[in-house]
């Protein structure tokens, strides 16, 4: 029962976060991250650590992201257990018309005092070409 | 205390593959998956799911990796609670010389009677260029 409500709440978290994508909502995005979040995102650079690095990585994005852009979550998949979780998740990125790319993407979880927050974010594409 | 020894066994699993990597040892890399495991890897496809495909992954693999070559762990944080948990970590993947690129790895683990398995990787290099 436990796990059952920690996944609805870090569902409700992912949903919310997303939204926040859509919407061009900065603070809505930074909403439940920790601190010393840490993001691999799909371009440079290596990783971002900390919560202003992560922030950052919007701002790059939203050079290309223009608002009624598509950013659709889909195979939404939560593991929660004790104060850890994980999750898995497929998003449709681009223009308005709905064509995009998929990436993928994975988030870490930590619950402290009480509450689930975003401590980790890996997002990618399949690489091009093998190096 | 828990979380304190999931963590050792935790980092204990992620050397272990990690050691079955350098030595092309394919079933000591699938020793501690669960049988679903999830896994976004570097090359496509975006996604593979079930023990099978996430063995064809390495198959891919060592058509380029060959013994004696570089596949290094650093950076490694891993955060346990109860029966999941989340590792991050970078490995330096290349030649015997020592060269190479580095990929950004995720995991998530299950605790599943009592051990942990690995039922998700997210391995990924930044994109080159934008879509």
């Amino acid at each position: 029962m436990e796990n059952h409500n920690d996944e609805v709440r870090i569902r409700e978290i992912i949903q919310n976060w997303a939204e926040a994508v859509r919407s061009i909502d900065i603070k809505g995005i930074l909403a439940n991250h920790s601190d010393d979040i840490l993001m691999f995102d799909v371009p440079p650079p290596l990783e971002s650590k900390g919560i202003a690095e992560y922030e950052e990585t919007w701002v790059y994005f939203y050079q290309y992201f223009k608002k009624g852009d598509t950013w659709e979550l889909r195979d939404i998949n939560v593991a929660a257990g004790g104060d850890a979780a994980f999750a898995t998740m497929l998003i449709k990125c681009g223009g308005a018309d709905g064509k995009g790319f998929d990436v993928r993407v994975t988030m870490g979880f930590k619950k402290i005092k009480g509450e689930w927050f975003i401590a980790h974010e890996h997002h990618s594409v399949p690489a091009k070409e093998m190096e």
